[in-house]
């Protein structure tokens, strides 16, 4: 049995990982130029897309920024999970505030920017401080801009005079001081059967997920459901299959719904030695029509991203409970090149690891580990 | 970082799989045709053994069965682990009775045969149960011989006048009435340390290993440290490197240790799910001289191997701590196909799990699973 990953990345290649033991055998199709790889090795395959498609009985996408002709071509086998109105929605963000428009889910204050003219007292409706986002081709961080007072409308208006905001328009959020991101990561499968994870809590630094920690501290349980139930209103509204991601602020006793993301996702990442189930084989069991795993935790988890770095101790696996994942990756700035997944039986003893951890690491690559360690270490 | 390892059946397939988190590439050698292939897919590089040789971090083994001139050839690039007499103690059962007797480990009564006159009485030494085995190239129950009284001495040594017992002698054990048998599965690293996995024991069904539950229960503290002596004994005698396997009888209160496999073993699959560290990702860190994984078991596993047989069904794994590992192989009478493994947190519990189970699978391939399924029921 095959399925077929858009994308070649880690996402394609932890996806290869966890279904082996299926006996599925994941292949993967570089978007830049159409072959099919192997998503480890990435060594080309003899045959070409359309023999992958043949072959496969599933296609499954690792990120929401398919070409379009390439998308057209795979929607058309009828193989295609999810759904392309699913991918399109995490591909778009004027698409994705319409869904959460649509279907009455809490989302963060914002207007869609077609016009410049749209600019003019902004901070009348939104307030000073707006982060701009492009519609599509965002990703972590990149086409992106801050609004700090009403005194960056006229520079930014300058930057905006570049865009086609017919073609590809802003989203402008107000930029609440949010309390912390939660993520809800889970899966539906055929039968609209639902499962989710823990959620878990994300700390990002320079726009990117640097820590995840699950399950999230002290979430109520009131959160805990409202953010389940916002999960299950998009993926039974999208009809969706397979894993997904809804990056949620919560802003006291609020919960904003900020980003989905239509695929495995690296706030789910410490599901690999974590939970009973991880995120890869859970979606491959749910694009398949295998019932879905056991979600249940092994105990507290922190994810920890490597970004931009390879100096670091391998001896870090030492550390009991200290599981290395690695990419594989050439070094570029702020890449992320692997993570490092660290279980413990409670919060207090995550911390102390993730202090033992540090020695392994140069500081400079993880400003967010020791704060999170020593505040993780106070916890019962 | 490479590793190279010879033969390319599932053992390698797991240790790849097990190895790539780590940025280890496992690259497998076919012994039949010393060609060079993804242990996954079996996709041949385009390289060959000369160059994957060079290219190695480190070269291993996935059995010890391996020919002798390649043996010699990768010797000679000082890069295998474990070392030549390992191998070959693994390989040749004479090397390894006579290596248990120079440590003074206890094991079965024996008698290598090298000439048809040593039959003569050998019930009077022996007792009349005896099992006959080839010295090198048995495997899994084949070339070996049951007595099972005198008068089968004359029929047995008709059939061994085919042998040349010269060139590969025979070993004659003494067959004790067993009360079980367990195994030992641990690693020794570059530098002496040894962490052994919990202590599995092993059910039987002609010649074959069918189930492993780990930890095995009832085991005294005495017997559990009585067997990790006898592997630490071992390892550091044959001054080894990566992860073995002792398999040792149970007789009333005696441990007489029955064979040693140099290598990740069947009966240690159980660490897949089980375990914080498996045994292949446990083998990858001993012989690249990173430092070993915590061994901490997760509860209870039962391994259960899934023989000659591809008619199940696959939503098994909808079972709560059931997980398949299918190796992908072609379906051949008394082949091992695949594993489940299934965890539990007692004993009662991993019982019923395994009822769960039996309705998932055709009984006649499985003939040890409802008896043992009923045992552990009754456990506590």
């Amino acid at each position: 049995m095959k399925v077929l990953v858009l994308g070649a990345g880690q996402l394609a290649q932890m996806m290869h990982l966890a279904a082996a033991h299926l006996g599925v055998e994941v292949l993967a199709v570089d978007v830049k130029d159409n072959s099919v790889v192997n998503p480890v090795t990435k060594q080309a395959y003899e045959f070409d897309l359309a023999f992958a498609i043949e072959e496969a009985s599933v296609i499954t996408v690792e990120f929401e920024h398919i070409p379009e002709v390439l998308l057209g071509i795979v929607e058309k086998s009828g193989k295609l999970a999810p759904n392309v109105q699913s991918i399109m929605a995490g591909a778009d963000r004027v698409r994705e505030k319409q869904l959460l428009e649509k279907y009455a889910v809490s989302n963060c204050q914002h207007l869609i920017i077609d016009n410049l003219d749209q600019l003019a007292n902004i901070d009348k409706k939104l307030g000073e401080q707006i982060i701009f986002k492009a519609s599509r081709d965002g990703y972590d961080g990149y086409g992106q801009w801050r609004m700090k007072s009403a005194s960056d409308i006229a520079p930014l208006k300058e930057i905006f005079t570049s865009l086609d905001l017919q073609k590809v328009p802003l989203i402008a959020e107000s930029m609440s001081k949010f309390e912390r991101e939660i993520s809800v990561v889970g899966a539906r499968d055929l039968q609209g059967n639902i499962r989710c994870f823990q959620i878990a809590e994300n700390l990002h630094f320079e726009g990117q997920l640097h820590v995840s920690v699950a399950p999230a501290p002290s979430l109520s349980e009131s959160h805990i459901a409202q953010a389940t139930d916002i999960f299950a209103t998009i993926v039974n509204g999208l009809n969706y299959t397979g894993v997904l991601a809804v990056e949620i602020f919560q802003v006291d006793e609020q919960l904003l719904v900020n980003e989905i993301a239509p695929r495995v996702h690296n706030s789910g990442h410490w599901t690999q030695d974590g939970a009973d189930t991880c995120q890869f084989e859970q979606h491959i069991r749910a694009i398949l029509g295998f019932p879905l795993g056991s979600v249940k935790a092994k105990g507290v988890t922190a994810m920890v991203n490597i970004i931009g770095c390879t100096s670091f101790s391998q001896n870090l696996i030492g550390i009991e409970g200290c599981h290395l994942h690695w990419y594989g990756k050439t070094l570029r700035e702020k890449r992320k090149m692997g993570h490092i997944n660290v279980v413990a039986d409670n919060y207090a003893a995550l911390g102390d690891k993730l202090t033992a951890l540090l020695d392994y690491l140069p500081s400079e690559y993880f400003p967010l580990l020791a704060d999170e360690a020593a505040r993780l270490s106070t916890m019962k």
